[in-house]
């Protein structure tokens, strides 16, 4: 029997908590040096070098060139400059994407296809909800048209991953434009981007124990694109606006940390999340998991099932009540009442309530007792 | 004769520091409370309560309606959402704009005209830098389309203040929509907007002691527009990407602040403006000043001429190697080396070099003594 903790915090892919150190490294921007990184005197040429040196410190951990890292204010903003620019920059006319993307995806393609920009096609999914590699090398190859290929690296719901570089080579092969939505594995996994073919990959800092409103999008030095957003010559004229100096400096803090604690951090993570697994699978009955959690999979998260009763259908309000978080699906959906669209589109059960937990380093096997007891008597 | 200070900064119309109280209030949102504002448990719906309250403090302060008042990531962003709506959602087909405008309006504008999505017109300028109101209705009346006019509230170079009453009267006699970039004016001004004919208004936190990567788009209830960032549901379908907690509750705090102080902060600011003007006009030989200082002005900013000699020239430099901040236009443009367009547009004298001191509440008498003492040596 466990102590009830004051909170659980079970919604680590919807955002984490910033973590000291962090806050330490923007702190001094918050103060003292406030100048405007484009601004031409030295106090101002102090906030530019903070920037460069955080983006160089993002490109070396990504095994990129610091030309390659632009600043954003998220990975939303990010998703929509690199999907609009394969499209209005680089002649893209037809856009291979799947149906469990995140809306900061598929709502840009959705925008472009509803305003006659491209032609879309949705890539059929397997039923473990990964990406049938054979339908997409048959959409590409039926292809007449230059293509963008827009497939998220990790599921933010389901946590299913896809391999990046068997559609990168897929995409090289057809020579398509390959961008992918990595806000849920940047600062969670290493990578190799020189060696890596995909021309666009974005991020988020709030994702990874960094601050929120800032985030990166990695453009291949092989494609020239316009900025989204227009205005004064920032970021190599690639993003308008007074740069988010902490922000900036915040996120490659995040990641520099994330980078350093991988291996223990991800491997502490992902025993919590099997442990979860384990415990549900023998405390609750009929329990199923969605997805691969196994097999290719996020070590943060963990998408479990129940069967609809009076009961589980109360199981998110219950959590909350205990105080325990975890969500239904994406954060950035709840608004919408109509479940999740990714549930639906790799297991259409209507009889059935998903609760995803995902999971960081502040989180014990404590607290994944208490929440299992609980629940155990909600069901 | 006075003591060198560490640092004169007297370039707020850059950026501005950020208010220690507006930190304090952010604080809570960096440590224990960075539940997702999107999230539908009490942690998150926490979070959404701060933004929601930041939402109505800005809509009080400005006398607008909470519903009209979007959260972005700075002013750059908010005038590239109203420009392009203007032109996508509301039917605009011609944009009348000034050519002293920030970039962020002109590149918008440009991107719009190059691709064929609006006709364009520039409004006449008087000789202090003041828009010609009578060729603004000539241009007007002479408009067979639908018709954006997109006139900054001040400009952020030489101070020049814009009656937004009367072109919102005149945009409203003729049908047309009326964007006014007011990232110089928001937290420096009282704003009455359920009394404005404006359609669109902008704000950046960084201008008003709030933090940077935080602005505001304020959209009258009377226009229907579309998101330019596409994805979750944030800011009431209206601005996708998880909301930057902390920034919007600094920038409301900011503005709630600005709002408090107005009355003295305004009137010794601006004494500071005149004291400078006079001691400058008194102490260096054939210096002019743009713009229309003592008219309709901005009380922040002083645009400064000196005949253009080999000392001239090295101006900026010096005043930064004394540690004294000021700029020679926009900090958004100092990348590129063509001198300011605002200046080349009112003032076409090659023969000059201009350089713009801009104050805030934290600056003195003394160190405008100290800074007319150095000008004085350097001319």
């Amino acid at each position: 029997m466990s102590n009830q903790p004051d909170r659980i915090y079970f919604d680590n892919a919807a955002t984490t908590a910033l973590d000291p150190h962090v806050l330490e490294a923007m702190m001094p921007y918050f103060t003292d040096k406030f100048g405007n990184p484009s601004s031409i005197y030295s106090y101002g040429r102090e906030s530019r070098l903070a920037i460069e040196n955080a983006r160089k410190t993002v490109a070396k951990i990504l095994n990129a060139h610091p030309a390659e890292i632009f600043f954003t204010s998220g990975g939303t903003e990010s998703s929509n400059t690199a999907i609009s620019a394969a499209i209005r920059d680089l002649g893209c006319r037809h856009i291979i994407t799947s149906p469990i993307e995140h809306h900061a995806t598929s709502h840009t393609v959705d925008h472009l296809y509803h305003h006659g920009e491209a032609a879309l096609s949705f890539v059929k999914l397997l039923p473990n909800g990964h990406i049938d590699m054979e339908d997409l090398e048959h959409l590409l190859a039926n292809s007449h048209e230059k293509t963008l290929v827009t497939l998220m690296h990790a599921n933010n719901e389901i946590g299913n991953m896809l391999d990046i570089h068997a559609v990168g080579n897929l995409c090289k092969m057809y020579g398509a434009i390959f961008h992918s939505d990595t806000v849920q594995t940047v600062g969670h996994f290493p990578f190799d981007l020189r060696n890596t073919p995909v021309h666009f990959i974005t991020g988020a800092g709030h994702k990874f124990h960094g601050p929120k409103g800032v985030g990166m999008l990695y453009i291949n030095e092989n494609v020239k694109i316009k900025p989204y957003i227009h205005g004064g010559s920032q970021e190599r004229n690639m993003r308008a606006g007074t740069e988010n100096l902490y922000g900036i400096v915040g996120f490659a803090k995040a990641l520099e940390l994330a980078t350093e604690q991988y291996e223990t951090q991800s491997s502490y993570i992902r025993e919590l999340k099997i442990y979860m697994m384990e415990q549900v699978k023998k405390q609750v009955r009929h329990v199923s998991f969605n997805g691969d959690p196994l097999g290719c999979s996020l070590y943060t998260v963990l998408s479990v099932s129940f069967p609809k009763t009076e009961k589980s259908e109360m199981i998110l309000f219950n959590l909350d009540m205990n105080n325990i978080c975890a969500s239904g699906g994406s954060a950035c959906t709840s608004g919408a009442d109509q479940g999740s669209h990714v549930i639906r589109a790799i297991n259409n059960n209507p009889n059935q309530v998903t609760v995803r937990f995902s999971f960081s380093k502040h989180n014990t096997k404590e607290e994944i007792d208490f929440v299992v007891e609980k629940l155990k008597e909600m069901i």
